[in-house]
């Protein structure tokens, strides 16, 4: 089967609805998914930002948020946004590779998104990642304890340069194994069928 | 029949397959289409950009370059880059302001899309807009006459700021009869289905 490479970062709005869905969707095409959770932050910050571009420019924001709401309501997702915005996701960026490396990290990645943007909840806060892990069947002070370690530290980094080397510079993001990039929830079935057999373009 | 704005500018990539295709789809849908070319330039300042965030953010420039050309192989339309881009496009602006009075304007507007961003022309010189315009069987000079009216200027900027007032900060746009604003070509299908029928959003 073919690979493709699933960039999201937990403050991104549009990965929740990529992260919700995306597994059912790449089952169906035939194509295996990389689960990489990354930080916008360093990326944001190399382009001068010092925060969502959603929060700079407002107009964007406002139009984000109502296009949120669209895609969630034809879905049927709920939709709560989390206060502030966006969340701190270092923490539950570090626990989501614990978890991947351990074989319950889908089921928190998605875990996270419908906690902070289908109940609006705080998963910035180490709290709310304890009660995650909790209901998940997975204690959790182990895991708070290795995702701190400088082996996940150093995988979260690994990821994120990873995937400013694949050309990402927003999320979700997903690359094709011939190395083709595509940016937006909206374009998850674009990159599955490349993923399976590329597209011809013209140079 | 509902009716959809469709506001673009001549110097956005994007908005190329769009104007191209969106005669076309709205017949299809069953829905009436204002043209509406606005200048980005204004709104672009307004959030301290000098020129396409597509030069600003290098990364992002690389991607859209990239996905508008998977977009166009896709649709079969050529595709070949201008220089300088963006294009100076007050001129091609003002001259469909003048034909979209007189009933040639749908029409300018393919063809400076076609120059432009099918055989990277530069149609932000005078010269080639006569030349389009020739080709079209409209006598030039009285055009370009007309395009530089106060009338003509004063329809331009209040397109502009209409275009603002929607919630546009970029093209293309396409705002319905109850105002919901859609950014993007590739969210022409979802604005068109709207203005038929709007969808229900929980708020």
């Amino acid at each position: 089967m073919p690979v493709l490479d699933f960039y999201f970062e937990f403050a991104s709005t549009y990965s929740y609805p990529a992260a919700m869905r995306i597994g059912a969707l790449a089952q169906a095409a035939g194509v295996s998914l990389r689960w990489k959770p990354f930080l916008l932050g360093p990326i944001f910050k190399a382009q001068g930002w010092d925060t969502s571009p959603f929060n700079l420019y407002p107009g964007k924001g406002r139009y984000m948020w109502r296009d949120v709401a669209r895609i969630c309501a034809r879905l049927e997702l709920p939709l709560r946004r989390p206060d502030p915005f966006p969340q701190g996701t270092l923490l539950a960026a570090r626990v989501a590779h614990v978890g991947l490396a351990e074989g319950w990290g889908e089921n928190f990645c998605r875990a996270v998104y419908a906690a902070e943007f289908g109940e609006g909840r705080a998963v910035g806060e180490a709290a709310v990642v304890r009660e995650l892990l909790h209901a998940l069947g997975v204690a959790p002070e182990p895991v708070l304890a290795r995702a701190s370690s400088p082996e996940i530290k150093a995988r979260l980094r690994a990821v994120t340069e990873e995937a400013e080397r694949a050309g990402v510079f927003g999320a979700p993001s997903f690359v094709t194994p011939d190395g083709e990039l595509f940016w937006g929830q909206d374009r998850m079935a674009d990159a599955l069928a490349w993923a399976i057999r590329p597209q011809a373009v013209p140079t």
